[in-house]
C-alpha cells in the first residue's frame, strides 16, 4: 500500500546582513525533495538518500534526529520512511541541514493530520538541526518553514513573526565550491563589538523591518548593512569584496554572507535587476577559476510544501489537508 | 502690529528600552509653549522665558541656536522675536532642550510659508540641541516634530522613519526631581557589549517594530526589553528596580529609562492600565521621600503645533498655510 506524500523542501537565507542571526528569508527554485512514507511498522527509517552522501543511521542524518524528535513526542500508532533527493549542497551557506530537518517533521505532520504548528514543527527541526550545527538555532528554519522572511525572535521561548515580503523583491545568490568550517566560521566572530557598531546594526534592522512592512525598497537598500559580522567574515569567502561591489554597481538593493557563508546573497528589485547582479557575479567569479553556482529566486512566501500526494490513490478518499 | 503665533512644543522619551540611541515617542500633555513673533528688525531676540532660568542670550539658548542656523541659512528679510513658556524642567530626561530646541524653527518656519520640511527643520534643531547635549543628536527632536514613533536610522545623513503608533498606546512617566549629569550617564556605558547581548537587542528592536506596525500590544511587551544600556544607567536612578517591577506587576507593557533619565517611562494598552501604572509608581516613590512628578498621556502622533496663529487678526487675510 502506498501511504506517502512527496514534498519540496526550500533553500534559505539566514543571517540577512543587520538581521544577523535572527533574521531569514526563503528561496524558491531551489530545494529538497522528499517521499515520507507512513508504514504500519513502527520506527523512523531512512530508505534512500540521492544528491550526496549522508548517513542512512537515523540518529546521525539531520532529517532522522528531527523525525525522532516528533516521533517521540507524538507516540503515533505507526512507523515513517524517509527518502531525501539532495539537490542544497551540505555546507553551501543555504539552509541545507534546515531543508531536511523540516522536511521529515513536515511531512510525517500532514501524514498524521497536522497535529502540530508551524512554531511545533519548527522546535522539532531544532533537534536535527543541532545535529549539524552543533547548537540549537532556527534561522533557517523558520524560514523553510513559514516561508517569507522570518524573524526568530527567540529560540527559548521559540517565537517566530512573520515579516511581510514586498512582491518585487528577487534573491540572486552565487555559491562558490568551497569549504568553509562552521567552527572556523564562529571563531572569527569577535565576542565583544563596539556599542556604537551595535547602535548602527539595530538602527539599520529596525530601518529594514520597516522597510519590508512599506515595501520601500530604498531603505531597504540604506538599511542592508551588517557592520557586525561581514568585516570578519567576509575574509573567509574568496572574492567577497569585489563581487559586492559588482553587484551594487549594477543595481542590487545589497548583499550578504548567506548564512555563514561560503554562499553571497543579494536582494534585487525586480527579476530585470536581479538578472543584472546575475551577470555581475559571473564577470567576477568566471576569472577567479573557483568552481560556482548561481541561484536567481523571488522570495518563496509559501515555503515548504506538498508536491504529489499520492494518498489519494490508495485510499480513494480526499485528504483532510491539502497544502 | 502683531504677527505672531504660539505653539505647543511636546515633551518626548528618546532611547525607548532595545531601540537605544534610535527610538523615541512624542508626549501629549506635557509640552512648552512659545510664541513666535516676525518683527522687521532683524536678527533673534529672546524676549521673554518664563518657568525656568534660562539664558536670554540668543547663542547661548537651545531655542536661539536652532533659530540662528535655520536664519543663517535662509536669511529671510525679517527678524524673529522668540517668547518661551517652559514646563518640562531642564535635565527631566523628556526632552526639555528638545522642545526648545524644535519650537523655535518650527515657528519661524509657519511665518515664513514653510520653505523647509520637517526632516530639515530636524536638522537645524540638531544645532540647538548640540548646545545643550554637547553632541548632534536627535532621538528627542524627532518625534516632537513629527509626533507619534520615530526611528532615527542615522544623524549624517539625517534620516528620520515615521513608525506606526497603536491606538490604544498610553504613556506614564514619572520623573524624580534629582539631577543626573549628562557625563556621568555617558561615562557608565560601556564601549563594548558581548555581541549575544547585541544580538538580542536587535532582535527584540525588529520584534517591536513588527509590533507596532502590526498593533501587537503582546509582541510590544515581550520587545520592550534593554540588555544593553539599563542594567548600567538605572544604577543612577533611585528605586528604578522596584518602580520596575511595580508598574510590570500592574499591566505595563514595558518601563525603561526615558532619555538619560532620571525619567521613567512606561507603555501600557488603554487608559485604565495607564491609570493603574501610575498609582504602581506613586505607591512607589511616594514612600521614598524623593519628589516627584507623574505625566500620564496617550502618545501624540501630531507633534508640534500651532496653539494660536494671531496673524489673521492683524493682516485681514488667511493665513496660507493651517496645521
Amino acid at each position: 500500500m502506498k501511504n506517502d506524500i512527496k514534498i519540496f523542501s526550500p533553500a534559505t537565507v539566514a543571517n540577512v546582513a543587520c538581521g544577523f542571526d535572527v533574521l531569514g528569508f526563503c528561496l524558491d527554485t531551489i530545494g529538497d525533495e522528499m517521499v515520507i512514507r507512513k508504514t504500519d511498522k513502527k520506527g523512523i527509517y531512512i530508505t534512500k538518500i540521492e544528491g550526496f552522501d549522508l548517513p542512512f543511521e537515523t540518529t546521525l542524518n539531520v532529517a532522522g534526529v528531527s523525525a525522532l524528535a516528533m516521533y517521540e513526542a507524538l507516540k503515533p500508532d505507526c512507523g515513517f520512511e524517509i527518502e531525501i533527493y539532495k539537490n542544497i549542497k551540505p555546507g553551501s551557506g543555504i539552509g541545507s541541514s534546515a531543508a531536511s530537518a523540516v522536511g521529515s517533521v513536515f511531512g510525517m505532520n500532514e501524514l498524521l493530520g497536522r497535529p502540530y504548528n508551524k512554531t511545533e514543527l519548527t522546535q522539532f527541526a531544532i533537534k536535527g538541526e543541532a545535529l549539524a550545527s552543533k547548537c540549537e538555532h532556527a534561522d533557517n528554519l523558520a524560514p523553510a518553514i513559514f516561508g517569507g522572511f522570518t524573524l526568530v525572535k527567540s529560540v527559548s521561548p521559540l517565537e517566530i513573526l512573520e515579516i511581510p515580503s514586498p512582491k518585487d523583491l528577487y534573491a540572486t545568490i552565487i555559491h562558490p565550491q568551497i569549504e568553509i568550517k562552521t567552527s572556523e566560521a564562529r571563531a572569527i566572530l569577535p565576542k565583544e563589538v563596539p556599542l556604537q557598531n551595535a547602535i548602527k546594526q539595530w538602527a539599520n534592522f529596525g530601518s529594514l523591518i520597516h522597510g519590508l512592512h512599506t515595501s520601500d525598497y530604498g531603505l531597504i537598500q540604506r538599511s542592508l548593512h551588517d557592520v557586525i559580522v561581514e568585516p570578519h567574515r567576509s575574509k573567509l569567502i574568496p572574492h567577497y569584496e569585489d563581487v559586492k561591489k559588482a553587484v551594487l554597481q549594477h543595481g542590487a538593493l545589497g548583499a550578504g554572507i548567506s548564512g555563514s557563508g561560503p554562499a553571497i546573497f543579494t536582494l534585487s528589485k525586480g527579476l530585470e535587476n536581479a538578472q543584472n547582479v546575475k551577470d555581475a557575479m559571473e564577470s567576477v567569479y568566471s576569472k577567479t577559476g573557483i568552481v560556482f553556482e548561481i541561484h536567481m529566486t523571488r522570495i518563496n512566501t509559501e515555503g515548504i510544501k506538498v508536491l504529489e500526494d499520492r494518498r489519494l490513490k490508495t485510499d480513494n478518499r480526499k485528504p483532510t489537508h491539502t497544502h
